[in-house]
């Protein structure tokens, strides 16, 4: 097992990373050595020195109890949880590939093992640039508007291409280069499942960042110890040796990997949204508190919305746990219609549930003085004596909260957690669509017609048994 | 136990039931009679002539299995659990009222266990008049506003008060009367808790009733089967026996038993809720579908929103039982806050789904031909020819489905169930303020003040460890 | 111009309407009768009896004074303002009409005076059967599941079909009879628009209705009055002579009729949404006023909920009627944006409304005693005694306004009421459509543009200017 | 008349502005300039050089076309209608200060002409700190919590407190200082309205920025152009000369400053929020059609939703304005309840607008390449090639928008949008208090018991005449 040491050393690998026109350094460079460094504290608060010792964020679940402590642990580790995911994606896809060629579910249990050998990292590869979303891969103008594979020789295969939203791409080991969705006859060359080291020569990524820049890093005190970088990531003519390609050429299985990615990413999504409902929850509960509104009726009202909101999905994760499905292989996988209503309803009211919390707090979240401001002797007397709140509420504990509240919500890192929390998981649509898949809509025709006491003159093809 | 038979001539009671200004037979009465036969078959098919048998529908579930089964049991029996529910909460409510006087509790199990020897039904008597509703009970112009205690001798009170909303109340053996709300001080009188029986003298019920009358029953497919009667029950000095006290004056322990009928009612709501949820996305795609139109994206995406409803409200479902509590007496207690999260949100959100339903099916839910017309041989030819839909449906199914929707959602029956499902467990507010009552606000704040960082500053009052 | 009395008189003439199974004299039978005293009674309201007279209801507005006293006129006047706003609709389209042959304009003209000089009223027969929805009129299985001209000859047409949803079908003296949609090549016999009197051989309605029946009707206050019958229309090879055919055979004015009969009808619809706004406002505030509770915090959010709803229901009536355009023929005709928005959100919101105020109300909206009820001396003091609300609010006040409440929107009427303002004027997804077509998108993506500084860089294609 | 030169040189006032804890010269410091600059341009704009011209947003409006006019105006000139607005207010609520004292009008109507004369700007002063917002003014714990009178003498007066979300605070000349709410009896020295210049000695600003700071600004083109500084003043024991003071003491007319405000703030907001629905609705087209996804129904259906906020939004302008009363005075003062109902209505649902823009947009809002990665000439081919939409659309222009949207909507100027979009005109629950307040309940009422039967039986007191 690598200590967070380990982890830092072992990014100094050559990788290509772009920031603002700039190649940097991402051990260096601010906005990613403090997502370095919180991805090292996870290494550290799982390392054991034993010889054996495996991560536990790669054990598999086994029962409902595991499955929860997995994803609660995760939760608590945020980026962590993100660059674990698509490894279990790849063991949840590997029947499916196997299915194809027994070599692939082969390749994909011994590149598993040796990562957790290794104890790397992972980026989720998945979204393609797309071109013209209205046309298929293959009717593209340019056909590496997909990724694909350009190139096949004894060693392996090349791939070309740009992939969109890599979440701590820069941070990671591994780039788990997938389909973003099912292929069709004639795109066998998108049909690719691979590994790619991030250190591969042609892998060149630009990186987005919303860490505070400028700004005193005080002003953002959550953005400050979270925000890590996103990444385009550009596959230009990457060479990927055989033992590391997990699909080539099977459309029908293409998407297996996304799908079962898009199951854990939207369990993971679902249960960090029951917890960020939490902490809406408590924001708004400290600082009405803190203003002395805490007992005014709609005040409590909009409190009461984003606790019910909470509530709604943690009952989703909750729901997906008790349903949860034992596979054959002993793989514990959650159930996909709780999961998938789970994460929608989440990221879908999300937006609402912001407004409830700036509507409460006060146009002060985004006009409290700094504490650059508080730290001028002139100006903190009048800090303490006009932000002060309810008796016993200091000025600089009130600032402060507003503060947390704007990092949070309403600003650079704010917005971009908006539109992750929608984007997650493959956009609200996407997950609307899932939704729909696993519902059983034969059984509500049933009971329908049964209520309806129209079971005899249905006709024939209505419902299927 | 008894069967239908014996239900139906344990309702010759004498009992004094008025509808519409008259005095009525509640076997004989149209409208009433119906629910009696429901009653009566949920009666025969739980019947089991073993001597020492009872009725399944007064076991006490252990586990989450046997919680969930009896649940699943009771929606289809629709009635038959609301005739039950109360007889639950009095026993989860009997260690309170025992705290009060070990003679209430042990007044509880005896008439407990007499009634499941008599295998009797309950009605909940619980909503009173009222008056003024910005008055407490004490304060009202009339004090028999809220039901009380008008007289105590060696054998018992005397009670005397209205209550309003009771389901099925004249279909059942046993009325438990209980106070609305937590009582004050000086408000002892109304802190009464008994069981009279249906056919005390005294006791008068004014039903209403949502049946469909002068019409073919033909054109309420549902309602001719499943409407029942509610009724204001009039308590005009009834004298109960000591034995049938459960609490009386004892005002600190006042709400328990409607405190918890509010739980065991928004249990059952909230399952009941996530079969109707299914019925209605049932309804809606079996209409779409004799439509042609279930491929048009508008109509696939509110038949979603239906089916995203009931997998949320089922999820609290799924959440409340795996997060059940079971008590020391051996009772498994449904978690509070998934409950009434379900609840509420399924009540809430029922109109919104109701007109989903009115929106795809279209205009014909209120004109369509009734089987009258069909009946007729001028115009049953037009009828086929044109109230066809895609190929294969024929004009009679689709005729007959809309008025089942019509039945269900937009006549008399319709309304009653949107105002009962919006008002049962207590109305939207009382769910919001069960649900505030239950989330754990103070985890909420400790999370939000470790987040912002603000655990050292905040004021020493702001969290409860 | 005629008289209640001779409105009545002109209705015995041989019309064949069946309700129930029955062939009905409309002037006669039980919730026909009502609607046809309703309608006599806006006939007298305007009645002169000055030979040259005309009655109002057909005076084209020129102001938007006009179109305003015009539209406030026949929302208090209800099925009048349906009965008249097809006639409206012709004149709104004879000038397309007028394009494909100006013999179309001669007939609209000339119809529409003798029509005024009768004094005679209108129903719109719109809404085809459709069979599978889809496929088109020409795709059919039968090819009269749209109605159609099955034959022509030197005297006129002859028209087989069904038309749907027809509101006081069977009191009106004119059927006009337009496509429901815009027909495509090949499908020139079905683009037909013709005025048929109501008694024309051939022409059968088959009436539904949603008033009050076995009830005492005193439990009914509203739709006792307001109810009327919808009619399914069956045209069975009507011969219509050709100085009553407005169109025939030009597919690409097929629509013209149905377009400007929507503006009225939503025009109309929001005017009258915004009335029902207020009237569900005030039933509101009085019921939360006699229960006692009009100053909790959550019943206040709630009426004003209703009041919001109310008003910008109204303000789009408002900004229509300001932006409307005068035509050269000198109609003033309302703005189509603000007129589509003001029916949408009105329907659409419409079921929350009801909601908010059978929430606010409580369950006593489906339990309340009847009339019958009060009328017997033997509960009548039990009524008077426990039915009270705040201090002066009788017993019987307070019951006779849950009557109002629960047969306004929780029974047959209301449940119509609900269908039919989502449905009327093209249903919820064809008022969003017209919406968008008349909303100016090309300004609002310069304006985009030129706010991003991308004016010069956008693709040439990207607005028209 | 003044022209941009001569504004920018106004502000060498010696004012005190602090930002980040350092004094700062506006018209040098970043993030301040480009709003200097902003406001300059509106000078030049505007200016006449003719000896009488006076600048029109001082043209007090007198007819519907000339009210339309000015916000039209100004809603394009942005700050400068936050910086004009109180002025209007002052002048507005002049006949209600006249009513204590007429020196108070006379003074108000002195002091409007002098700062026509000089054509400054103002600032509306009106957020106290309010310490516990439980407490009114004279109940907290300090009594300058509150903006108070704290010395009289012969020449004025002199006030102490701090004022909160001063708009563009550090750029006006002027700063109109008034109660933020109505006081009661005791609070008499809170009841001040008073005119101090910005560079009065005591007057401390303490300012914060939402503009671009060490980024590239053009991956901000809007912030970069019209984010400007929102400050916190200080009265540090300020002296006003007495024809400054325009209200002292008067606890009644307290609120008529604030309450004209209101009124005025937000009809702009109403005005201005359309025309921001306008441009999100253009936003979401423009990278909709860039993404080759306008014709995916769900997209339709939430472009569709945007056009219907801003239409709706627009509406209650168009109504405000058609129903706006011309006072005796030769003021025009739009309708109070269409105005409040617009700005509510825009307010409240905006988030949920900038969701759909999200949803619509993609992931690539926050993950977009920025204008230094296009300018590396090694990144340049590869954002050429992987950017690009459909066809015809380049991959600069595409990023580009990505670009505005973010800064809109998702970054810090968009948060501080959403928040101040929320808390302008007073907040969501002030809004809606004073649309009931404006809303003619007692006429709704009067409605319900006509339609429902019920005008004789009502209590009465229910409906004042």
């Amino acid at each position: 097992m690598m200590t967070g040491a380990d982890y830092l050393a072992s990014l100094a690998d050559g990788r290509v990373v772009y920031f603002e026109g700039r190649r940097v350094d991402v051990t260096t460079e601010p906005g990613f050595v403090e997502a370095c460094q919180w991805i090292a504290g996870t290494y550290d608060r799982f390392f054991d020195p034993a010889p054996d010792a495996t991560n536990p964020v790669f054990h598999i679940p086994r029962t409902a109890i595991e499955l929860r402590e997995r994803v609660e642990m995760l939760v608590n580790s945020d980026i962590t949880m993100s660059l674990s995911a698509v490894a279990f994606a790849l063991l949840t896809a590997a029947p499916a590939m196997a299915s194809v060629d027994p070599v692939f579910g082969e390749r994909i249990a011994r590149y598993y093992a040796e990562c957790v050998r290794r104890d790397v990292r992972f980026a989720e590869v998945i979204t393609d640039a797309k071109g013209d979303r209205s046309l298929g891969p293959s009717k593209q103008a340019d056909p590496d508007s997909y990724l694909r594979v350009v190139g096949r020789d004894a060693d392996g295969i090349v791939i070309r291409g740009a992939k969109f939203h890599i979440t701590a791409g820069p941070l990671a080991h591994e780039l788990i280069v997938m389909p973003t969705k099912r292929m069709k006859a004639g795109e066998e060359d998108y049909a690719v499942c691979c590994a790619v080291p991030a250190n591969a020569r042609g892998v060149i990524q630009i990186a987005a960042s919303h860490h505070p820049r400028s700004d005193d890093t005080r002003s953002h005190p959550i953005s400050a110890r979270t925000a890590h970088p996103d990444a385009m990531v550009i596959f230009d003519d990457v060479h990927v040796p055989w033992d590391r390609v997990f699909l080539d050429g099977a459309v029908e299985q293409s998407a297996a990997v996304a799908h079962a990615l898009g199951l854990w990413e939207r369990l993971s999504g679902c249960a960090h949204l029951a917890e960020v409902g939490d902490l809406l929850a408590g924001l708004a509960q400290l600082i009405a508190e803190a203003n002395g509104t805490d007992r005014i009726a709609h005040v409590r009202d909009k409190i009461t919305d984003i606790t019910l909101y909470a509530t709604m999905v943690r009952a989703c994760f909750e729901a997906a746990l008790a349903n949860a499905v034992l596979r054959p292989d002993g793989m514990l996988v959650p159930d996909e219609l709780y999961t998938n209503a789970g994460k929608y309803a989440a990221a879908n009211d999300y937006a609402v549930m912001v407004r409830h919390l700036h509507d409460i707090a006060g146009g002060t979240v985004v006009t409290a003085p700094t504490m650059a401001d508080y730290d001028n002797t002139d100006l903190r007397p009048f800090i303490d004596k006009y932000l002060v709140g309810r008796s016993g509420v200091s000025g600089e504990y009130r600032m402060r909260l507003f503060h947390a509240i704007r990092d949070l919500t309403a600003d650079s890192w704010g917005g971009r957690e908006a539109v992750s929390w929608l984007q997650s998981g493959g956009g609200l649509y996407a997950q609307r669509s899932v939704l729909r898949g696993h519902y059983d809509i034969d059984r509500a025709k049933r009971l329908a017609l049964d209520v309806a006491g129209l079971t005899d003159l249905a006709p024939a093809a209505t419902v299927r048994s």
